[in-house]
């Protein structure tokens, strides 16, 4: 059975955009979403874990992120069966689309409100780029069933739990919320038709720019356009001069001299829905009190948001790429969204819910130092003697039996060298020596290699012995000996 | 804008083949899963997540189950760029092929011998049936760039410690060892041609079935063939007597009188693949000792192991479907695989791994009632006056502080049975209830729920408050009495 065609070896690649995660990348990860967890799960959310694959037909078509128009999803049809064209299935983009389908197919059985959390990978096909990954991880918190301003409160404040349970401390993190009705009211009052789905458009997406831009620069978009640092025109909304400055005094209340509700109730006067939402702002400033504060800058791309929403931003600063300070920004978001379930069941049902963004609140606590690594690496046990592996293995159990992560060399462990070089690359703290004259005795080297970094590759075992990072102890103290040098 | 024809409305449906998971089915297997995890961590084992999405080249096209050969994966083509047509993509079926990508490209960055362990989903495009899912969990451990016999047994203890370490005793199962290189020799020593495909395939597979069919079924298999008990007849592999005696001895030697280790060394005489089989297996019993068995009857269906096999079986008796008592039976197995690697390197990588099959453990732990949950739901805080939220919510903080679960009901308050109903169906173990009238006194009405889980469903609040599952307690006190309902 000779080949004539060698089929060419396939390349060892991730496909494009997406990665894998290493050791401690995993374990950080999964520390924080942890902690997260508890705090959900304290306040009454129940865990929900999705399937990973939907049908397109429930995913529907609408992306979460509106800055982002080419996003799309993996999507592949099943195979057809008898007469039936094979259904096209998806991977999910987010956790929210997923919670409506599964509370439309699970209503019956569900409480009403329904508080829910989930945690996990999603995927978006889209062009990756530095930074951008295909997969990544959403955690997310929603309540189904429930118009009550006490379900949004509850979101907000559970939020600012979660910030502190992972290390972010009450005043590094500031929640702002804001109310779309209230922007609603603010445009139908300026005169801005429903309808008027473009100039609607420049509207929030000049407001959302207010971090970066300044109230100039939103000031410009309103009117005529403006053109940035590179030259580039952006064309504005043509508003009218009171028009415009109606809306600045809006997007401006949260910095302006007195309660910023008030200025607000000013602003909509008797627009009913302006007035609605002011009332829901006043609510759930109630509930939370100082630990939200009103924010009309706070726009949130995304279309479905129907009432409250709300951002979770850390005020304080980090060095960015090019060396100048910056505040670090929103780790996450939500909002009321009272359509999604409709879809399915053609009822309306009011949901409201927050996603942290999990890289995001990573490098945050990356920053302030705050990482939860259980990066130490295993004492590693070496092995002098070959066929005294037993040994070996017996004080790497008993290691373990104490809690302390051990292991045995299982190289090649002919050169004594290599077996150092693969405690370094392991991080290990400790490694553990003894040759056949030192279990005649009864006795181990213990060698710190938090101490003795500097390991010289070529070292043989006589030099090595003699370095003065390293001690001899009884064999049965090793547990003992260990533990103090860990303890350091 | 008038539409001229409606959507229909999409189905509410996971696809066919994949399920969702609700609350406590989420927490008991992160639990378990946890548990294990912490065990592989302290045997020196990294974490390790690669993405979910592999390239088709990548994962190839071997499946880890030759029992299912309709098995395929999920695989979709990339958009074209340029000249180039786009990539195939596929979810991942195991987590075994990913590693192996993941060691060939990363291979200079990661220590040797490599040991990893991976908990997540996997996903195989096949037809699903009762409890069989198209995505399920995996938790696999390897060790990859070693071909040290300490490897193999150092997986198989730590499988034995994470069986313990969620809560199957020592006693209640057993780690069963065999050697593709002793069955190898013993086929060899029989006369098998080692390029018979066939009756190498007929042989394997009548030695997988000895559970099932006893040492009589597995021998008809190895000559004429077997008739079942439906009528169906199964065809044999015509082995001689002499030689199918051999076989049988060999697939008996676990149970047979005296060391197995010798009765399969004399089975393979001087024949070379089997007496490297019979030396990998003595030093594998003197590593492990006591923790586990030899046992020829390990065949694991998996094509691509090539020495050490193993498997992990409960040994407590469950009742079956029929109500009939029976072995739970396996619940992980691996073995020595040494060729993945080289597909994409061309150099051959010795490794070692198991995989824990977490929904059979699962449902071990279930049936044992072992099973972790932190299943209490939550307190709940009833509302009694809708405008007194912030009173009811400051209740469930209180509580939280001192780390009890518990909500606010956020439903519509009007219909306290219907409140009583939502907590019954959060299985909550205790609400709480504050008229006005109990707000001025300074008291709140403490209900146990456990004891009362007979709730009147039309129960008015005056009926309600007679029960007498119900006391009074100082607003002061809520914490302290609700502690102690908890604690009973």
């Amino acid at each position: 059975m000779a080949k004539t065609k060698k089929t060419p070896r396939p390349k060892a690649e991730t496909p494009k955009g997406f990665r894998d995660y290493f050791g401690s990348e995993v374990e950080s990860r999964k520390a924080m979403l942890d902690k997260i967890a508890a705090v959900y799960h304290r306040y009454g959310f129940d865990a929900l874990e999705s399937s990973a694959v939907e049908t397109v037909e429930a995913l529907g078509s609408f992306l979460p992120d509106v800055d982002r128009p080419n996003a799309g999803v993996f999507a592949w049809q099943e195979d057809a069966e008898a007469e039936k064209p094979g259904d096209w299935l998806a991977l999910r983009y987010d956790l929210t689309a997923p919670l409506a389908r599964v509370f439309a197919q699970h209503r019956n059985d569900l409480p009403t409100p329904y508080r829910r959390y989930a945690m996990g990978p999603v995927w978006r096909n889209e062009k990756p780029g530095p930074g951008r990954f295909r997969q990544f991880y959403q955690c997310d918190a929603d309540t189904v069933g429930t118009a009550s301003v006490a379900a949004d409160a509850e979101i907000c404040m559970m939020l600012a739990d979660a910030l502190e349970a992972v290390g972010i401390e009450r005043g590094d993190y500031v929640i702002r919320v804001n109310n779309r009705k209230v922007l609603n009211g603010v445009l139908e009052v300026a005169g801005i038709a429903e309808d008027d789905e473009r100039t609607r458009g420049i509207v929030l997406r000049a407001i959302d720019k207010l971090d970066r831009l300044g109230p100039d620069g939103v000031r410009a978009l309103l009117g005529e356009g403006r053109k940035d640092e590179s030259g580039d025109f952006t064309e504005g909304a043509g508003l009218a001069g009171n028009t415009a400055a109606t809306i600045m005094r809006f997007v401006e209340a949260g910095f302006a001299d007195g309660n910023p509700i008030n200025i607000l109730s000013s602003l909509v006067g008797d627009n009913q829905t302006g007035k609605e939402g002011i009332a829901e702002l006043r609510g759930i400033k109630e509930l939370c009190e100082d630990r939200i504060v009103i924010d009309p800058s706070v726009v949130r791309g995304l279309g479905y948001y129907t009432g409250p929403v709300f951002e979770a931003e850390l005020t304080f600063e980090i060095t960015d790429e090019k060396g100048r300070p910056r505040q670090f920004g929103s780790v996450a978001g939500g909002g009321r969204y009272d359509d999604l379930v409709k879809r399915f069941t053609g009822q309306a049902v009011p949901a409201v819910g927050v996603s942290i963004g999990v890289d995001r609140l990573l490098a945050a606590l990356d920053a302030k130092g705050r990482l939860d690594t259980a990066a130490q690496g295993p004492v590693v046990v070496t092995v002098m003697d070959r066929d005294r592996m037993s040994d070996y293995q017996a004080m790497a159990n008993e290691l373990r039996a104490a809690g302390i992560r051990a292991e045995v060399y299982l190289g090649n462990p002919k050169n004594f060298g290599n077996q150092l070089k693969y405690a370094d690359k392991r991080a290990s703290p400790v490694a553990i020596i003894q040759g056949s004259d030192e279990a005649e005795r009864g006795v181990v080297q213990i060698k710190d290699l938090i101490l003795g970094a500097e390991i010289a590759e070529t070292a043989s075992v006589e030099e090595w012995k003699e370095q003065k990072q390293q001690f001899e102890a009884n064999r049965d103290d090793l547990v003992a000996e260990v533990r103090k040098l860990l303890d350091k």
